[in-house]
């Protein structure tokens, strides 16, 4: 069922609907980020309806008290969360006394307007009263040239009737809480503040229980306005504003352009925050509003120089990808390491913006391709950077090695199921992948050999010591794990984990062949240590059904009910907002690709046959809660020949946010699958593969499609390739030629070629 | 490893030190209550120490906020917990100005003393200073006679040195809060209070957001004492105090009686509390403090006279049957059906006073045999009052029928753990097993066709629905549960549960043949229905592996590294706090029985050698760290004939508390549990059975006792079984003539019965 807010648009997500039903949803669709900062698409004049205000800034985070039924040994001591930070948008309007507020107001010709090639949010709309009509603009972006900065501009122009008093009420607002806290309780204190030319408020989160430094927000602003009749400001508590009024005749305007800079203690200490705001400010203003933004667009234009897709002939599919990537680079780009892509980005608070293995798995593969290497290796250094936190992980469990987390903002975990926390342990292999990902893409093994391996090999002995022997069957099994599929839990020899734990053992020990002695010593290998590994690899149980040739999920998984998705009654969807826990879990249904995750991520290692068998087993009884699911399909369908099927599962990826599928986008976006809707078009319909140092293609277009366009960096090259319903055209836009591999057959890219599609 | 602070003694719990490391242990194991409010071993005069102040009023209890770390369909609304009340017991005293806090102060002479014959806890020690000696003597009891009475007295002699100022403060302090409060929040405001002759202080629950209603508690005291110089009292917010002052010279004394009438509205509106408090304590006043005590020592007399077990030639086995007996009656005894038995009873918080399946499992069949047949039918009308919530609670799930609630104090599910909540299911078997061995015992089965039949048709409803068809094995099966051995977690196929869900089928189908006609409409009952229930009677799959001819406890045990406990590092138990909890549930360790406790409530369907192979194969592997456990083993234990095993399994169980075996009493005491000493006792050494309408006995004398007896009320019979090193004695103390079973010969009991040991 979908629910579709904006019109379609290849560039826009534009509406001329205030739907204040669903607000929230609103809300989060047009959020906009720049990887340092971001906030939900809240209206800077206040909204009296249902609303979810958020502001949040990349790696601010509070360690809340862990809330649980009963604990249990080995939960971690804090939930990490991010949290809403001082609320820097507003500006209050006035029209006489009455402050405006869409919500109750009556207003016409609104329009609301995200720009994807920008990221410049504006609005307007025209405010009616019994004696004026005043039209109001409203503009917004965070900078991607000056990480700190934020822009907001707001117009009032009296369109009819008297001579009407306008106030603008530019503001900071530290009085915010958090919709998942536990008890309403704030998160910030404030520091200080002040009223002046720069006007600042200065946040520090409140003291924790667990060691982990406090952050020191300092958020100053600079409003310039001009033919105002007043000037005012308030003295409270963690408010800082300013107040400027205005006395406009019909056809009058009144204008204010408010620059916001954020600075926090993660790079600025406290006592110079106040300094550089002032500083970024100055220079910003020095520059005028004209100048900032032809900043920002030239970034924004570069990033899509190099990573857009273009899909002709159907506007639904082209707004989505877009949607996508948009959203995407603005929740990261690579700047800062020791910040990630959280699951919603700057969205909202659900999964507390921390990081999950979500990155390895979906967002390293795309990111390869779209940006500079630089920027995956970012965050592969993020995980080798929390390596002291994985292994500390793994010690709370009783094992050896290291056990990155669930979710975290240091390494440390900070999930508290155990069901996920003890047992989704499969995650560890996804760091892992991420690495052979990297090195296999790029060819470049310096980092394998060098913090690479630290990371493979400790992720090996974690696993070495999580396996146990059963005598009874001569096998070493993985009991008590749940799998991708989340509609599982604490089942025994899931395949994907066992397999992908043998497969990190493998590629562990033929990485630490590639690495000096010296290292070896550093690491403390010993041959007995690999030959262990070598021994769980060769008597590692795999569940499998040969009469049905699938692979199985776990054990006693084919006991159930096995039922396809037909069978589900459609007002019980989706299951996880409908069924009971248990009921889930006792179904055959099933969340999110897990055996067929391993037959995607090892694609090398399984025939045709295997993955198309495996595929009309599992994808029919696969209910795709899991924003994670359908891209993996996708590719898997594209793969077996089923082009319909791909497109679909495509066109659910693409636009789960814009049409709502899952009924949950109003908490926020699922920023980290959307890297999905771009993999099934590459890896997909174009049937990108990488493995063996060759870059390999296999497109067909899909049947509703004209056609389609990607450009990939691959190995110093940039790549683009074109598929129209007669002809796939690759083009080499920059670097040397190199040899790849087109519908199996090896040409040597030197310019261009073009086949007819297979 | 056992941590004693209790002297052994056959009817006291006494001690001479003042142990301050172990105060908390101290307070559980010198609870009192009589069913309708008890307390902790908390001392009247304050103690500035660790300590867990608690006073709980049975059936009392707040509606908290659910902590769970993702919430997940179906789990309740809110926890349940039984809350701390006003601390009535406390007296503050004063030598001169200061107060006297036996953690800091020089004592000497020290001694406790909780008398189980009589359930008085006294107390008194000499206090120290450089200008005096003076002895303090405390006592008190809540009443058994007048439920809601409490009478405590202190008593201050000074032994030496100058004339000294002495002041008693008696005091009502509503000032409390839970030690398992989710944000130290208070669960009571105060609605009055007042000084006087009666000075009483009137609270209220805060309020809830779940429409349970707000308990209101009027507890008033009336001080008497002689020969005070002054008499005052402070006007402070939820407090209500008195104060006297004396000036004695060495030699002489000041004693004060201070009798508590605690009313709370589940009985008086709140608007009649504060007189019918008064009445109470005018009563007792008239009566005085000898004859209150009289009333109250004469029916724990009578309660001793028909459940006393005597122990020859082993004292610690001695008290420690004594003890568990005394505190069961302490927390029930039958008078208020709308009471259970709480796992902690007036002892802690932890498992928040609520119902668990404990009751029906472990504490109907000891009471059954010890008390009179009302009181175990006020345990099956609790359940059947609550019906309504049973069937709520399944509706929660999407399941058909009644499930009956792990832990509850109306009927509907307060426990919010998935695995758990929606999982250890088979606790809706004990809810049904209890009323088979209400009816098998009595021989009643008036109320089995009434209201028990109610409750059987809607657990078996519940069964019922919550199997599923396994094609592929075609067999019924149940997924996703948790047996009684809660160290797994959402298993398949449990042979426990599976057995006892066709076990509630087949006994609710001989029962409806017993239903009259019109009660079969009123139920709804059809052919079909019982004709699918027989269905899957017929094919339910039950795991079991004929090469080690035991039955499998669920699908994949077998799978698991298996080994005994003596493998297990001894530094590294209890287990459940040294080993995070996925290794827990990795591990074959078992925590209490599963498999075995199915053997031993069906124990009339299965053979000895079917019970000595399971026994063989899984008590090995038991670590027995609920405190459930023992109990069922030793009684197996008895019946295969592993006499030595069987005693010390009994040890444990009947000593749980006073070693403190788990490290975990100072939390508060295993009160469910307790009935396990007896059960060891009677259905294990004297091998008492009561199936087919015939009682059986088959006993022996463990090895290090000279000898044991114990009464039985049995279908209006009082029955003595007196057992030595050579002969077993039934002597018919009350009541008809009947015939019984002895070493499996039919006997005629008309006065006594006298043989050899076999």
């Amino acid at each position: 069922m979908i629910n579709r807010l904006f019109a379609v648009d290849s560039w826009k997500v534009a509406t001329t609907n205030l739907d204040k039903k669903d607000k929230r949803l609103q809300e989060s669709l047009t959020s906009i980020g720049n990887g340092y900062m971001g906030m939900r698409g809240n209206f800077e004049e206040g909204y009296s309806g249902e609303t979810h205000s958020g502001t949040y800034l990349a790696g601010v985070w509070y360690p809340d008290k862990t809330r649980v039924g009963w604990w249990k040994n080995g939960y971690p001591d804090y939930f990490g969360k991010v949290i809403n930070a001082t609320n820097f948008i507003g500006i209050d309007v006035f029209v006489g006394e009455h402050q405006v507020d869409t919500f109750i107001d009556d207003i016409k010709d609104f329009h609301l307007d995200l720009d994807m090639q920008t990221g410049i949010l504006t609005r307007h709309y025209t405010w009616v009263s019994s004696s004026n009509e005043i039209r109001f603009n409203f503009k917004r972006y965070v900078s991607v040239a000056e990480k700190e900065l934020c822009v907001v501009e707001v117009t009032a122009e009296v369109l009819s009737g008297a001579k009407v008093a306008i106030k603008f009420v530019p503001k900071l607002d530290g009085n915010v809480t958090n919709e998942d806290s536990n008890y309403d309780e704030k998160f910030w204190l404030e520091v200080d503040r002040s009223n002046g030319a720069y006007s600042y408020l200065t946040t520090k989160t409140v003291p924790n229980d667990f060691d982990i430094p406090q952050f020191t927000v300092t958020t100053m602003m600079k409003n310039s306005t001009k033919d105002y009749q007043t000037h005012s400001s308030d003295d409270v508590e963690m408010l800082v504003n300013e107040s400027f009024s205005y006395e406009l005749k019909s056809g009058e305007k009144a204008h204010l352009t408010k620059l916001v800079a954020v600075i926090t203690s993660r790079d600025i200490e406290p006592s110079q925050q106040v300094n550089q705001a002032e500083n970024i400010l100055k220079r910003a203003n020095d520059q005028g509003a004209a100048k900032l933004e032809r900043a920002h667009k030239i970034i924004w234009g570069e990033r899509w120089y190099k990573a857009d897709v273009v899909i002709a002939g159907d506007d639904e599919a082209q707004q989505g990808i877009r949607y996508n990537i948009f959203q995407l680079f603005s929740t990261y780009y690579g700047e800062d390491a020791r910040l990630n892509v959280g699951p919603k980005g700057f969205t909202g608070e659900k999964y507390g913006g921390a990081t999950y293995w979500d990155t390895e798995a979906y967002i390293v593969p795309m990111y390869l391709s779209v940006t500079e290497p630089e920027v995956s290796q970012q965050l592969l250094k993020y995980r080798h950077d929390q390596l002291a936190g994985a292994i500390h992980n793994a010690k709370q469990q009783g094992l050896k090695g290291a056990l990155y987390p669930m979710v975290t903002f240091t390494g440390v975990e900070c999930h508290n199921e155990w069901e996920i926390t003890f047992e989704e342990i499969h995650r560890n292999a996804a760091i892992a992948y991420a690495i052979y990902n990297y090195t296999n893409y790029t060819g470049d093994e310096s980092y394998l050999i060098t913090d690479g391996i630290d990371v493979l090999t400790a992720i090996a002995r974690f696993w070495a010591d999580r396996v146990h022997y059963s005598e009874r069957n001569q096998a070493y099994m993985i009991h008590g794990v749940t799998g991708p599929n989340e509609y599982e839990n604490n089942v025994n020899n899931n395949w994907y984990t066992n397999t992908m734990a043998t497969w990190v053992l493998r590629y562990t020990i033929e990485s630490l062949a590639k690495v000096s002695p010296e290292k070896l010593i550093e690491l403390g290998m010993t041959i007995k240590e690999t030959n262990q590994w070598q021994q769980i690899i060769d008597q590692m149980y795999y569940p499998k059904n040969d009469e049905l040739g699938v692979f199985v999920q776990h054990d006693t998984f084919l006991d159930k009910d096995l039922r396809n998705t037909e069978t589900l009654n459609p007002a019980e969807r989706p299951l996880n907002q409908n069924w009971s826990w248990d009921k889930i879990l006792r179904s055959c249904f099933i969340k999110q690709a897990d055996v067929l995750q391993g037959l995607y991520f090892l694609t090398n290692e399984y025939t045709i046959e295997e993955k198309k068998q495996n595929f009309e087993f599992y994808e029919p009884m696969t209910v795709h809660e899991s924003s994670l699911s359908a891209c993996v399909h996708s590719i898997l369908a594209a793969e077996i020949g089923l082009e319909e099927k791909a497109v679909e599962l495509y066109a659910r990826t693409a636009r789960l946010d814009l049409d709502n599928y899952n009924n949950d986008t109003d908490d926020g976006l699922h920023i980290t699958s959307m890297s999905g809707s771009w993999l099934a078009i590459v890896q997909g319909f174009a049937g990108m593969r990488t493995y063996e140092n060759q870059l390999q293609f296999n497109p067909f277009c899909p049947k509703d499609w004209e056609g389609y366009e990607f450009k990939l960096s691959y190995r110093g090259r940039l790549i683009k390739v074109i598929v129209t319903k007669e002809h796939v055209s690759v083009l080499l836009v920059e670097g040397e030629s190199l040899e790849i591999t087109l519908y199996g057959e090896k040409q040597q890219l030197s310019d261009q070629i073009q086949l007819a599609i297979q």
